[in-house]
């Protein structure tokens, strides 16, 4: 058993083209023996987005605290605190934050 | 793209034996194009508990809201908003609530 706060994990600052003040939390990982479901936490400053990115897996996402936009293809959908997003594979997404934003 | 909000599900109550003041939210299933985590909500009342059970796969779970008790096992752990539980496939596992609970 694995149990943590997924405020105790280190952040990671995501780098890659597009992203801009986001910094991701991996809290359960095949290393932890969770291989189906990756459970990362993204925390986005206001005004900041994560890379519009596609990926061979479906994504779910789940909007723990702020508000934004989830941009998926030429879609844009208000995203707030207990919305479930997910994203088939393969389709490009990304979320711009209004205010700061906290998404598993 | 499947985009709602998880409060908006049809909550259904767990009546499974040892379960006490639980209902269950199915927020993102298979049919939904989720083959790999299946996420529900969990809403347990102050007092109640979820059933002593287990299964065949991995469970991620994540304290939304309330506190309470993980009982994994004979091993009890206080669990709390934002904490993060890993239960390794075949262990046995139930929450015990002493304040309401949200848990994904």
């Amino acid at each position: 058993m694995k149990h943590v706060h997924y405020m105790d994990q280190e952040p990671e600052k995501i780098d890659a083209d597009g992203a801009k003040g986001v910094v991701i939390r991996h809290v359960l990982t095949e290393k932890d023996g969770a291989p189906n479901f990756n459970l990362r936490v993204l925390t986005i400053e206001a005004g900041g987005q994560t890379p519009d990115h596609s990926h061979p897996w479906e994504h779910e996402f789940f909007v723990l605290k702020g508000k934004g936009v989830c941009v998926t293809g030429d879609r844009e959908a208000e995203a707030g605190e207990g919305d479930v997003i997910l994203v088939p594979q393969d389709v490009r997404h990304c979320f711009r934050a209004s205010t700061e934003m906290e998404v598993i």
